[in-house]
């Protein structure tokens, strides 16, 4: 795959790695990450209907785990993608036992890392599966059963130990069963408190073997449950306050979870950096009309741009990229739709990441926002906010302060927005 | 209006005031409270209609704001209701300045202290409307005008002082403005630390008048702005954590906006009580397949019951009670419609709380939810939760711990609820 | 499982079959049936996990097949239920080819026709799956290949000569691949002309065997596609037109398709009546919150008896029923479970039932109703309907015709219906 | 405002009336029209405050309508907009009586039409405000009062005189209270009778005067009601269908609605001209996130261009039109602000057009949707619709049919999308 603007076939269109935008390489702006799962491991199911790809790594041994590992890593070169990630699930077969999985495991973990010896894709990040299983249907961290955050932990600690091994960026955690379907049988408290403990222990961890990443929280407000605790950005940042980690811990964002929660990407991309925990990006929409997570390619370059302008008024990715969390729709069968699949998505990305860097170079929305605000860089609104209520009261009467609003502009931004884009 | 189970016109049906339950009067665990706004100064108007209530105390004068108080308190006194709620904006008419506004505010507390002397009907909370004058349409305390910013904390000097006078048991806020329009003219941060200093000098002025009322926030994610600062329970809560005000603040829940932050009312409230911020509730709900906020009165039993049912497990109210914040649809002209859905409102709540005392004093359900997380009470699960991640993983393999789920008998809880309701 | 107002432990509390409401049982009223594909062939899958229930009947062969049609009129007999619905692919396994897939089928049907010789439980509906094979992926009847169509043509005769063959009351088609994913990729209107036309085989194929049942279809706006063309009771209706159709098709409407469509449940019942094609129900319910098809037991008696109501006032079921299209929450493992679901939600709906009877004998709902629309019972309106805009335009002015508007009354309409739920 | 690609400030950089494109003007392609009411009448409210715009005009007053009459023209000289539409109840301030309201707006359409003797802009449609004012709050043609009929078909009357007058060239209802609040108080199918009549009415008037324009109606699902019986494209097929309509009278469809109906707007287009009833567009997009009619200039050049790939695929506008029924944010406090919306979506419309047309020239789109369906094109397709079940059940077996799926192609068709917009 490589970069040609007026190429007819499968190629990229506006992807130059090599281009240089407000001083960096767009491969290191954008850092892409193919996810494992989806592209690999999925079968192409949905609530109302089984498999429908047919990969010749499908049967789920360790023989059709090497085979997928060969895949995964060709994918990778052809893309010439700079990151991967993975969960433990989506390379191995489970074994009969932790101990046989663990085995099953670090085995594609060596193959891996030999891989990785020559590719130039890294890994992004790793995470562990902690909800596919039935043992994990009530939850992970969470459950009922000690038994299960015991299984849970040394899953993580496995999944830790190979992002380590592997140079890993990041380790996230996804809670895709910390949460309920119902509250009649739920001890929130103390569900809240145990899913706190065990990712201190995580934080823990990170420390005591050296790992340089960041632990990240994807956040998403609901499915497979009805309720997830890792609701949105706003609810994780208030439960890492509440438990002392809001600095050991940031966020991976994916745009779909921000839509099922009601927010815009760019609004949790906006907060995040607000409150100081944004990390990453999960790059994949979801359709507005559908009330499910759909992990569509994204396609919509404005929208795009929007989320990479927060993420680079924010300073750009530090340990963070862009992965793709995104699966194909399952009527697309074929190797070809995986790999045009990815290519259209990065150059959707580039385009609005290189849509966002003019943006933010010309400075136009910048001044606006900051004039809007001038008001309060004056002496006197220094000194209103260290006052109290009784003292602007008599200000207030005793200047007859009368404000006039002043026009917002919104379609005026919006209209230069659409001159970038 | 009397209790009288077999009336066949006008009257209480289910709602006996001095009916005991788990030992209070009915009156004493509702405390109900009629809010002035819905039910005496709006016309009807939706987004596509104007006015279709016709009043007498209509006219925006004073002489229309004192017809006013005396049809309120009277309305009161025929529902023998235990609490009024009101915005300085409900009961007297702007004036040409902020001095005039709050003479006449002033005027009508005074009619309202006299009427209460004689009247059983107390103030559950006053709050100001920092939302419905154009000077407020782009916040109130996250206006981009400082002279916003003080004119609303004027205003609620005033009304916490009102509220003081009239031995209101809490003071409300709701943010109806304090969020944004669109992301491109909008400074989160500072924003958010403007509404936060807000906050806290209102936390400061209680201190500072012995009010000993609770301050609550109301949460609403959206509506009339695109995104509200106060997005629902999980997200104050953070917000009061990161300024320092979780002691000092509690929150005041209503159904509907629960519903459009897409969560169960009984969820925040239950999650309310799991982070000590519980304080009263607004007990309207929202029609599910509207996308606003529709503020009906709750005729549903079996919701009411289970929010109830999560206030009981939480101690009942303290200060907090049970608000309507809610309007009659448009199209009920009549004074009789006011009454009867009052009426009606106040049967459905007393039949779900005597539901939830009876579901608790049975105790089926709490015993199942112990039962659930019994594996949690061992000295085993403690050692597991002050462990480690190396420590679990080698303990899971040397035992070979193998989970198998049980069931979250999510239906049959269903069907021990609907013995009671 | 019997009636037992009283139990303690499994029975029916308030679903005593032989109890005569307004002259009819109430097992003649209700029709209840158990969906055989949610209660046997389920694993408990989601879109993030896999099986977690464990039947032994679960072994994709015959002898499964077998071993779950004992354990199915088993439950039938337990639950005393008067009908059942299945689809062939719940009750055989899938074969090398058609024909060997049509063996498997007609040898279940066998055995089927055996057990109901002496079961009391008959056949409500039989139905054919045409969504969750991969050859069904992008359509049945509406597949860009026609020999999918063939393939959807030949299952759907079988099902309707088994249908036929075991006395069923009707026989349903679900469209859940008769749809899109992307607009892109459609011809739109020769999708909806090759449904139609298959729609007209089923028609026909009906006389020619004799069946006395009815055709159903069961509208679902979308899940698993993006749009399907089945939307919702209107849209069916308009298409049933189209093509000539809407005096041999009915509608089977479930409660969960009405809420994903924007509807209430009793909307669509209502509305089905209105337009004279009411045929049947699928009584189960969505989370309001969750934007899928949840299919959940119904629990909630208001709600039920306004869909009864609505049902009672057009008359009741003819050929149709309640079919619990139900599923257990996937954590729901136990055997218990299922029973549990099963009488819980029978008596809901007995519940629910005998409000509705009672809110229709009663009358004062209809009192109402009609009191609204009586100004339109008099010679004047029926001139007026017969009239023109000229006419009318000219009488307005002349007559000086001022209509002043009267209350819709609605929230005096709810309080009369919490007297009887 | 010209067309000026490089302008810095207020200016057309898209959107040249004189391009050609597809053998067409765009000016003639995209039939922009301003909307009289939200860019003349609004004055900013919303369901939590009041009116924000101040304009001279505003003093509902015979002078302030010969005022906002001048404003108007102006601005669509300014703009150079081909097009307008209004209500009634914009124009004119509301009478004593209905004659007094009609002479008032006589008065202002003879100013109208002397403006538009002069002025390029013609009128793309008239219709009639039946929702604003209290007397619609139950409904216009479904009213339970005949007199709000007979005074809704009087309106009409007027209104279809002054647009006929005026050359319109359509003329649209939207039946904004034509559904209802409560199913409790609604006789369904009488107001489903009462509104087709009512709608036959117009047609016969609009052949006695002879207008050639077309009769629209523009669907919505709900808002201000909770239900509208004009509830989306299919719906109102089906409807006009029923009453032998459907040759008469074609849609206006609005993205905003299209949306809140839980449809993309390029699906309701599409169907609309798959069902031969496509007329015009309100091309206003809703935000996604807020459940309520947002009215929103639109912004998304990559959504509108699959809106017009629709228009264009259908043959383009005939008598319709690109309606803005789009109001400023009421931040927008600035004339400034108007303009500006205005030009940024013309440009936003004119950049979706320009690609859209390149798509349909280029043709692979359509190719590729083309040879999707190519296997029905063949002698044995064309035998199979015209089979039976029975023949097809026994060709299948007969010929061992096994279908097999191809990809969808669904991320390469976006990815072609793309390179457009
Ligand atoms: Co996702
Ligand atoms: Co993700
Ligand atoms: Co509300
Ligand atoms: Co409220
Ligand atoms: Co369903
Ligand atoms: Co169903
Ligand atoms: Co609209
Ligand atoms: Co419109």
């Amino acid at each position: 795959m490589t970069f040609d603007p007026d190429a007819t076939g499968l190629a990229y269109r506006h992807y130059d790695p090599d281009e240089v935008v407000m001083g960096k390489r767009l491969e290191d702006h954008l850092r892409f990450a193919v996810a494992y799962w989806h592209s690999f491991a999925w079968p192409g199911g949905d609530p109302f209907g089984g498999q429908t790809f047919d990969r010749p790594w499908f049967p789920d041994t360790m023989d059709g785990a090497r085979l997928k590992a060969e895949a995964a890593f060709e994918m990778f070169d052809l893309l010439g993608v700079p990151f991967f990630c993975f969960h433990d699930a989506d390379i191995r077969p489970e074994g009969a036992s932790f101990a046989e999985s663990r085995k099953n495991f670090e085995e594609i973990i060596g193959i891996f890392e030999r891989k990785m010896a020559t590719s130039k894709t890294k890994l992004l990040w790793g995470t562990a599966n902690l909800f596919s299983h039935r043992r994990f249907m009530s939850g992970a961290a969470t459950n009922p059963d000690p038994d299960v955050f015991a299984w849970s932990a040394a899953t993580v600690k496995n999944c830790m130990d190979a992002t380590h091994r592997l140079g890993g960026q990041n380790y996230v955690l996804w809670g895709g069963r910390e949460g309920y379907e119902t509250l009649l049988n739920t001890d929130l408290k103390a569900e809240m408190d145990h899913m706190a403990r065990f990712l201190s222990m995580v934080v823990d961890y990170k420390h005591k073997i050296g790992f340089k990443g960041t632990i990240l929280i994807e956040p998403k407000p609901q499915e497979p449950t009805k309720h997830q605790y890792d609701y949105d950005v706003a609810t994780v940042f208030g439960f890492l306050q509440r438990y002392g980690l809001e600095t050991e811990v940031k966020l991976n964002i994916e745009q779909g979870h921000a839509i099922l929660a009601g927010h815009s990407f760019e609004h949790e991309i906006a907060l995040a950096n607000a409150l100081g925990v944004f990390g990453s990006i999960d790059m994949n929409r979801n359709d507005y009309q559908s009330g499910w997570d759909t992990d569509q390619f994204p396609n919509n370059v404005p929208e795009v741009a929007l989320a990479y302008y927060e993420i680079l008024r924010g300073g750009g990715f530090k340990t963070g990229g862009t992965n793709f969390d995104a699966k194909l729709r399952r009527q697309s069968l074929d190797p070809e739709d995986l790999l045009a699949a990815h290519a259209g998505a990065m150059d959707v990305c580039a385009r609005g990441l290189k849509a966002a860097a003019r943006m933010l170079e010309d400075g136009t929305l910048e001044t606006m926002r900051r004039e809007r605000y001038a008001g309060w860089k004056t002496p006197a609104s220094t000194e209103l906010l260290s006052s109290d209520l009784a003292t602007i009261a008599a200000k207030v009467e005793a200047e007859g302060i009368d404000p006039q609003p002043r026009s917002g502009k919104q379609e005026i931004l919006e209209n230069i927005v659409n001159r970038y884009v």
